[in-house]
């Protein structure tokens, strides 16, 4: 490799990839970090076409929306994307993919990820970042089943968020 | 915390601290991919004055030159400092910090740094990347203790670090 | 929340949880040691109704009561419950919620559910225990593949239930 | 091991030993719940004589009675002792050791310690509390590190925990 | 047990089983270094009737084949079996089981197929090697995952193996 | 590397390194098991000439002595040395090092010595072999522990280990 510094002086973008299903406090607030810390942010939903979601693709972009409300945050672009996480950051001319890190379980996870990454475009790194102590144990499966059970996520996601999720259970009626 | 985003289109200055006794390829490849990452790198030794290291302060920072001119990176800055990491990065104006992670044990001890500096300064965010699997067990232990066998240690450091470190065990009388 | 202590000299009675596919060595030391350790324990199998079991709930059932009478126990109650676990608890009065520990991979689920749990009631703590090393690697799951492939799974259950497994899995046909 | 339930009906009494040098919200919070779970909490410092701490014995439980005071617990006795746990609790009477689990790193250090004292007296069970996340990742060690650089330890103790450190710090001239 | 030492100066045969769905470097790797230390392997393929392949058994083994021959071993038998791992290195003659360790996440699964495995027969051990570490990340399912995305999986495999996947990709019309 | 198979048809011959300060029945476990799977092992004492051990070198050797007279073994072989330890192997002309592992802690620290035992030698390949559950807890450090509280070390180690450990440290006044 040549030597070189592709970013010279040019404000930097990142590519923030999650499935949010629904998007956490843990979520939003490696967001909020990730606009604090960089010149530009792309917050995307990564969609498996061959996955079916609770919440469509819509109501989880809302939500992520209701996320930077509540920060009052203007570098944060949210968008959808199928495919490889890497060519699409390279679409969008990200320098570098942000994940965030709760424990050593996701550890492993994204270790593999970042390492099929590097392989398929070692110009874009992954910097992870670390979850917040008090949002380390949340998860969007475990959110899902407490709502399911009829019970408050009111601890775990954005007020906003729970009344939608509520909300779309509901109307679904997949609780009373 | 108001709306705001503090490094508004200026260059992305990152700290990335070792104790590098001796430095590793491990240590080379994340200094290398975060200069290829940011727009300026410090890459400064964490010397603790209590401590004595086999290598003294000069001979690691000559060690830590060996691994930029290798790479022949012009945005990389060699220093040393004391005390907290996150006032040193607050001193010499970083935006975040770098931190290189191997395995799940790594993980549980950069996430207690990381939550520590983040009490002491809640906007220098610590940016982990994970170490290149080759490199993903090599620790500066290891290698000294492999190099007080009197083995070669060539394949955990650039041959010119590998020179060195012989060198200055020969010196003490450490190996024959 | 106001200084109190709601069990004021009045006996302890926790819930053992489990779902018990078949019951292994593992739970039944579990039980019996809580059992020795409160005042009453019940110990119940969390029902999934979405979910199929090869045992049924009432031979499941009669599994847990072959562990209560092997160790001649007297303050166990068997009991079944759908839904939240917490809700559950307090619908029989319990004080707590006993889990069992095997390894640093259901640390990070038990702790997960814990902090559910604390988030529907706060004064319903769990209390973890740590199954006894010759137990730490028997899970449901893999002795349902070793009786599978019609080998023994004596090491692993009670006689008993051992018998029982075997005439369930050959009325069904699953083996030979 | 004839049927019996040692416990009959009696108060429940627990063993919470810690070696809090200092005490930190961590074990604060372990303390708070146990009580109000348990009828009666002994929070013992276990008493290395081999070792120097920073904080000395009167000192660590003034802090510990800090935590009480704070919580306005009427249920929790302060004490120290020497040597094996399991002896210990035996000699005060108690039914059960708590422990505090924080990550998968505890869990092994606390599984070994669990089969030590079950191998003394297999009568008296260790039960992990988790601990809450936000107070996951703080250590007495931790905690010592910051309060050296002069680093302020508010977020992760007692603020009159804090002043009394701060305070011995100061006459013990380890700062400034 | 009898004093005994069964292999008595007989040359030792080793079973390493794998899923092989693709075979990896990794695995590759593995066989190459059990076929330098024992006197003959049988590298089979484990099949489970209830699970469909995307790369069907004949062409998993012409693919093991690959890297025999890519290696030049002539102590290295290719075969395939249904069941329990035990029993057919008994019908084989196997002294004993060998298998690859990644990380601590392959650690647990590993030693629980281990125990289960002793349970049936306690004279054939299982015998670990550790991944070489710039292979410890890679796994048949992200070289799946990669692949279907239509990504080069050439770091992670042998250049025919490559080759056959990218074929076989097409003609299912899996990737274009 | 050429094609090759060194060991041909010549009986296996493996090298088991502990520091045995005491050995336990989880080394006893091992040691016995590789004598059943290998034609010859070499159980050897790795000496830390820097490090003082309670328990010496002459007593560690009878130590593990009584445990091979416990099994009735007679293809193994005690020995001590200093240094690497795949240079030792080399001098005893073993074919390979035979390794315990009890849990993912284990596993880091032996992955990271045996990366740096092939670096050495590429030939000799470290084969780990997984403790039984029931000692997968015990350690010399734990029972040494134990020992000096004085507590019995019965379930931990050979009964006549246990009466030497106790003589040992009576004599060196060290327990009543």
């Amino acid at each position: 490799m040549p030597p070189m510094n592709p970013h010279s002086e040019a404000p930097m973008h990142v590519l923030y990839p999650i499935s949010g299903n629904p998007p956490t406090w843990g979520h939003g607030d490696i967001m909020n970090r990730a606009a604090r810390t960089f010149d530009k942010v792309t917050w995307a939903l990564a969609v498996n076409p061959n996955k079916t979601y609770v919440f469509d693709e819509a109501l989880r972009r809302r939500m992520m929306q209701d996320y930077i409300d509540h920060f009052g945050l203007s570098n944060v672009t949210i968008d959808s994307y199928h495919g490889a996480t890497v060519r699409y950051a390279e679409r969008i001319g990200a320098d570098a993919i942000v994940k965030g890190l709760r424990n050593h379980q996701d550890m492993q996870a994204e270790m593999e990820q970042a390492m099929g990454n590097s392989g398929m475009n070692p110009n874009i790194e992954t910097l992870a970042m670390f979850c917040s102590p008090r949002y380390s144990i949340i998860s969007s499966t475990l959110i899902r089943e407490i709502a399911m059970l009829g019970e408050s996520i009111e601890p775990y996601v954005l007020p906003k968020v729970a009344e939608r999720v509520v909300e779309t259970l509901r109307e679904k009626q997949l609780i009373a």
